[in-house]
């Protein structure tokens, strides 16, 4: 647990909290907590039960927001690209009048990256830093849907120019991944949308224009996601065609192959023939010829079919 | 029947409540009955001849409304999932100024949920409770939007991965379950539309910004479902396409097998022709020689079409 | 012809209708004429030439409004739906500042429906009974549009179920059933625009917000019939696809036929080769063998391409 | 050349108008030349030079408006279809304060229709005319509209009962038509817009609204022209799905064949085998028996295949 | 580097600038620059140091603009068509109150194009200067879309024409080029949007409605492109169903040989059965015969298969 004055170069231990509480005018605390710590932090800040009980829960939390007397908790959901793979974090947020506690049980880079921002913009309002924090959570939300779509693509242009059996797995997987993102993705617009429409006591209304910003953005997410859906749809009949358009190929060998045959079949069934007088077959080099002749004439097929470019 | 004086505690004895129905400044009777006590309750309130008639009816209702003079006919539908199937209930409601009679035949299970949160919210006028009740319903649908795509994704999947022709059987069904839950959420749209737009004078102006917002709600779900409809359509093309590479799977197969076997059968046709002069015929292993040759050549193809993945 | 004084008990006299023409504050004439009872009404009530005209044309009428000096000649389509088939009516209307005319020349079932509500809603003014007639004739096409929605639910219903070719001609049958509707209705939205946007004379400002309403309604149903449009090449899609499985099946069983027959033909055909040493052929139950295994072996292909549902 | 004072019975040769150019307060000149009259009639309205180059130039002129010191130059593409083919003709426009000059190479209809309504409506204004003449352009469009969605139906529903080779030659013709209008009238859009938003000195602000109106119309044309091109799509596809499954048809009859007598070749197979113990070789009407047992074996395939409707 | 007082006929040497800066009412300096000369420039103007480093760097820089203390900071994409080849400049400006400086590395058409335009309209602000950049910046786009446009539909034709192998590559080739122009509009579009929208010092309040022109020119663009995006995935479609329907005219006619060559091979195997009794085996000419009936039936099948036009 680390407790930082933002704004203020006064540090002050735990316990003198709940003193400087009342009236801290040029700062705000913001307390980077991980689960255990509420159990000391909940008593100083009076923090929620339940708010509380669903921090300390094993389960992953959906995103959401509860007004309480004195305080809002949040959940949202923080989303990383890593390894080819995207993780999601569940990041808590207790956003009192000069306090904020973000309770996280693995590190989450937004939070990492907040922090010069927030001595460099000099901000000295728990609401702000909340801000901030959305606004990075959402931005990465962006760099995601990039990373899909450049999968996507690659995928596409894959399947239409060397398809593979394994494409599908992987169109399967990337659908489902999708459809993830789409769910997590719904319940934090709504949490966004509380901040930006909803007449909040603990957040000004300056800055409310600023979470309409966000709500926007997380719009537009939610929007390229559904084109992705599409897109994958897309890509699903690419495959079945290709794949199709693949089988027929096969077909076509296999079936040019048996044209090549027949014919020379039916010459050895003529000659296969019982009747009394068949001149040729007593011809000295009849069989031979015959041979020949039906070489010749498979032969010829095939490289008639291959000009043709029918195999 | 249930009567309570909801918001105040006094009990009233029903033959009292056309006394107390003139000025009952604390609050208002919430009366849960089902479609028999409306003869008890006709006279007192004065209801509607076509409204009870309505109630009193077997048949299904459509949800609607009817404004009558001093109080409102609202018939709504509430839908539940239950056992992987929905269920249609139909709510009526009379709403009074100072009284709302709920008329069902089944249990409803938004009643249930319903009547703690009128207590702990203080809920003192019949039309807000009307809300609250709409409002719940209404949430059900959304539950059952997402029960429905879970259900759509998973088939998706299953087809996508092992097509079967049960599959089919399975579009069909979700697919007229979509299209009748579209045609029951029409008209309980409109119905939601007049509460919110009409100016009602039993409903509060206080209160009908927040039927906009079930409005809102309504039409949002009712989007989710023409979304639905049309994955529907995709589901259909992935299963005939599916279904149509699964044939050409087989198709291979069996061409493969005849082209495998048509050179060989030409062999034997050349050993069969009736030529005097064919100088393998006379050698003494010829016969097992060429059975060998075919053997090979058989086997070879079969090889060769299998390590180029075409069977 | 009926002459009707709307909202007042006085009857008239066809030929005294002048003469109370400029003055009955009480109402107004509603006369329900055909086409020949104009020549009747035409000095009456100095309809345009033009108009009386196209009433008297034997062609079928296009939805269409005239605004003249002291009257408006309308024209609409109503739609009725009997026995599975779509019926359009013209209607010619006649509105004056205090009669309204209406020229039919078959029966037209919203006339009648019409006539009770102008009693029971008190209607007073020929520009009212307007808006109620055309309310009427939209809300039909809501009806119409549902059938329609019904029928091609129906029929992909079937499609998917059992492919048949005489699916075709219903496809094609239902989507100029719906193109043609389109048609119809296009100019029909623009008659209620007009009467909705249109600074007219003869209509009350506060009566054009009801004629908005329909309009909304109108576009309503036109967005309908487009969604059809595109539902009736989803049609064509999945019949298309089905007709294609359903020969593919058929294509399976006859190359499954081959598949079977093909090695059989080359055992025949080893024992019809001609070698001088083969020594099954002198074998006495040779011939029995051979005809024994390969009514084995082509049964047994059978069984296993049945087994693996091949066939 | 034709020279017409619109809305005043004075006739002024064409050497005076210089003269009453400056105050003809009760109407404007209408000046219907060809590009040769430029000659004469750019000194006396100093024309500007690049427009009348414009106009004396063999090229299409790509419709568009200049906007110079005392006159706009506008140029517009107006539309005719004949002979199930689509003409487009060039108009130029001069605009002053008190003449238009229409330049034309070819007769345009829209001219020839425009000159009785100027009489009728009494015209007094120039740009009133021109308002009247672009109306009557767009209008055309309309009906060029209905032409090629009445070419699209058509053809879909002939590609659907009896699919040629030709309806691919069709289909792209009647899509490059589209594609070719869809190009025509991006600029023509624009051309109105400035009309219809731009503060332009020469026309009216109450006529701007008119334009407004055309401006609509235009962009409706415009979208329904791109709904044509996604039908064109269906049209291509459901082309190629008819030809496919026409090809499968064929296909399966050519199978058929191969089924029906491939277990016949077997028979015949088995009875040229060379075994030593085959007693049916020496029945005196084996071959007889046999030949017939082929024939029904080969018809009563034939007769099943046709009752399963297989071919 | 070359530096011009606009609209002012004073040159001033480069030295001098920074004297000048202070106060010159009657233009502003134009400093065309290459990377390089930036080391010179960048203390006369105190130039912000990340901005110099972004122009020095040899990556390709996105879109963007930074907003400094006394001057902007902006980087657009110019593009160019040329050679079938799309090319993509940076190009970056420096916006000052009296001075704008373009630095590329490479000519740019617009620079060229502006220098008239500059002096014909007198332009005498470096914001406007900006603006006039930027509108021909983006119109370029237009034209690289409507030579896209062109491309697509040439191959969409050719594609329907007569389907080649390598029209895949030029498929995806298109396609990627798409994707990679949607790329670089979508940052471009956004710079736009800042200028467009926000409340910028250095930006004239009139001038910004200009900027929304621009802004909605874009918007037009990016969605020309999401529809191209879509065009692709029909033309895939398109491409796909020709390739699938090609093999199958071959397929087709593989199996027609076939077909006609099955029944002779009946014909040869009757006449090479072993029977005692086979009367046709002894006559004379009968080998003749039954080589002259199988030559005919082929023949005729030929015939048959070719009027029904299924070969």
């Amino acid at each position: 647990m680390k407790i930082r004055m933002v704004n203020s170069g006064v540090f002050t231990p735990i316990d003198d909290i709940q003193a400087t509480l009342t009236a801290p005018e040029q700062g705000f605390y913001w307390i980077d907590a991980d689960a255990e710590d509420l159990n000391i932090l909940q008593p100083l800040f009076s923090l929620h039960d339940l708010a509380v009980e669903d921090c300390l829960s094993e389960e992953e939390q959906r995103p959401k927001i509860e007004i309480y007397e004195d305080h809002y908790f949040i959940v949202i959901n923080s989303i990383r690209f890593d390894d080819e793979e995207i993780f999601l974090r569940s990041l808590s947020v207790f956003l009192g009048r000069n306090y904020i506690i973000t309770v996280t049980n693995q590190k989450i880079n937004e939070l990492r990256t907040l922090k010069p921002i927030l001595w460099e913009q000099e901000v000295s309002e728990p609401d702000r830093f909340l801000y901030l924090l959305i606004d990075l959570v959402v931005d990465n939300y962006f760099s995601v849907g990039d990373r899909i779509e450049a999968k996507i693509e690659k995928l596409e242009e894959d399947i239409l120019m060397h398809t593979k059996k394994s494409h599908l797995i992987e169109i399967i997987g990337l659908r489902s991944e999708i459809l993830w993102l789409k769910k997590v993705l719904g319940p934090q617009k709504e949490v966004i949308n509380i901040l930006n429409k909803k007449d909040l006591r603990l957040i000004d209304d300056q800055l409310q224009k600023y979470f309409s910003d966000i709500y926007e953005n997380a719009v537009k997410i939610a929007e390229t996601f559904e084109t992705y859906r599409d897109l994958m749809g897309n890509l699903r009949e690419a495959y079945q065609s290709s794949i199709a358009n693949r089988a027929n190929e096969i077909m076509r060998v296999f079936t040019a192959i048996t044209t090549i045959f027949i014919p020379l079949t039916l010459i050895t069934g003529i000659y296969g023939m019982n009747f009394t007088n068949m001149p040729e077959l007593d011809m000295k080099y009849g069989y031979f010829m015959i041979i020949g002749i039906m070489a010749t004439l498979g032969f010829g097929m095939f490289l008639i079919f291959r000009k043709k470019d029918w195999i």
